[in-house]
């Protein structure tokens, strides 16, 4: 079903007409059109109906989509079905805001551990999420079997603690730290990066910070 | 100097290669070519120089371009020489990583309140950021020239807040609550999707969340 050319975008893109579908579902919508999709996310119908093609269309011309298969489909495709362990690394208040972040149960992502050099730090639990010893990192990742990791230290030792996660195994990482990560191909790698946003939304809005 | 058809995504690298330069300059890195640019952001040379060159160009073929006039430039394009107030709106746990969060400052942001319904957390100072009543947004907006926001309140309550902000003068929100708003075209919106990110990644690395 993977297919090689599919844009971050468009999976970023498919990801939030899944949790739109969900809502719907909840108002009991079974049937949506592409152009209300297309009026709810600010997304064309064009570009909603092109990503869908990637992995098959599913609507028919006219009649629109089934929420509920499709709801079905895109989970299939993001692999929610199954549950993803996932761990926090950095115990700071960057990394207790994402441990208490409800948003990643709905998509069964399950945060194991939470890691951090401070020994202060080191055997506290935060939302049932234990603190432990970043020397730990390797055991817990194969025990729970982790691939995926959030990296939320200080950007001075975000590569080297990159680099050590990937050592023990890690696949992916979501970097909130601001800098720049030089890690292996095989290693996927996305960037939160506020400042970045931030300054973005400067320029969209018209620089209008000068009072 | 502003062009209509950059897109966000181009403003984004933009933001990324300032933050690079910066880095350079301060290892006595004077001159760059577009191929370094490349090498060290997983940026194509070609799309660097593309997105350069819609502000003008700066270098010369063979020769690279002078790190501080470069940077120079991109902060004049931010238009960073000026302060730029903010504020947080929903004092969280997100909302207080983002007070603490040194990254901002790099780029003339200064969060000068954040806003909470919660009476126990009102009054409270956070890294010399007060936090006040959400009654008193408009107030604050005002006396600080305000244009930009980071909405970090539940889900439940963004649109009502996101739509208050708007009426008080808000021109740009930096939307964390995992929700999409709806708001005049007037306002520019970005989201910041931790969840979705992390479904993002989950796909890139090939799913291996199984085990």
């Amino acid at each position: 079903m993977k297919e090689r050319k599919v844009s971050n975008e468009t999976i970023r893109r498919l990801a939030l007409y899944l949790r739109c579908l969900r809502k719907l579902l909840k108002s009991n919508i079974n049937i949506v059109s592409s152009n209300q999709i297309s009026d709810t996310l600010n997304v064309s119908s064009e570009q909603f109906r092109k990503d869908l093609s990637y992995f098959g269309s599913l609507g028919k011309r006219g009649v629109g989509y089934r929420v509920d298969t499709l709801i079905r489909h895109l989970e299939k495709i993001f692999g929610i079905d199954e549950e993803c362990n996932i761990i926090v690394v950095g115990a700071g208040k960057l990394g207790s805001a994402l441990v208490a972040y409800p948003g990643f149960m709905n998509f069964n992502f399950r945060i194991v551990a939470a890691f951090d050099i401070d020994r202060k730090k080191i055997g506290r639990v935060w939302e049932g999420v234990k603190i432990e010893s970043i020397d730990r990192i390797s055991d817990i990742v194969k025990k729970h079997k982790v691939h995926l990791a959030m990296l939320t230290v200080p950007a001075e030792s975000a590569q080297i603690i990159a680099e050590k996660l990937v050592k023990c195994g890690i696949k992916g990482i979501l970097n909130f730290a601001p800098v720049n990560l030089e890690l292996p191909e095989s290693v996927s790698l996305l960037n939160v990066d506020m400042a970045t946003e931030l300054m973005t939304l400067r320029y969209l809005s018209g620089k209008p910070c000068r009072g």
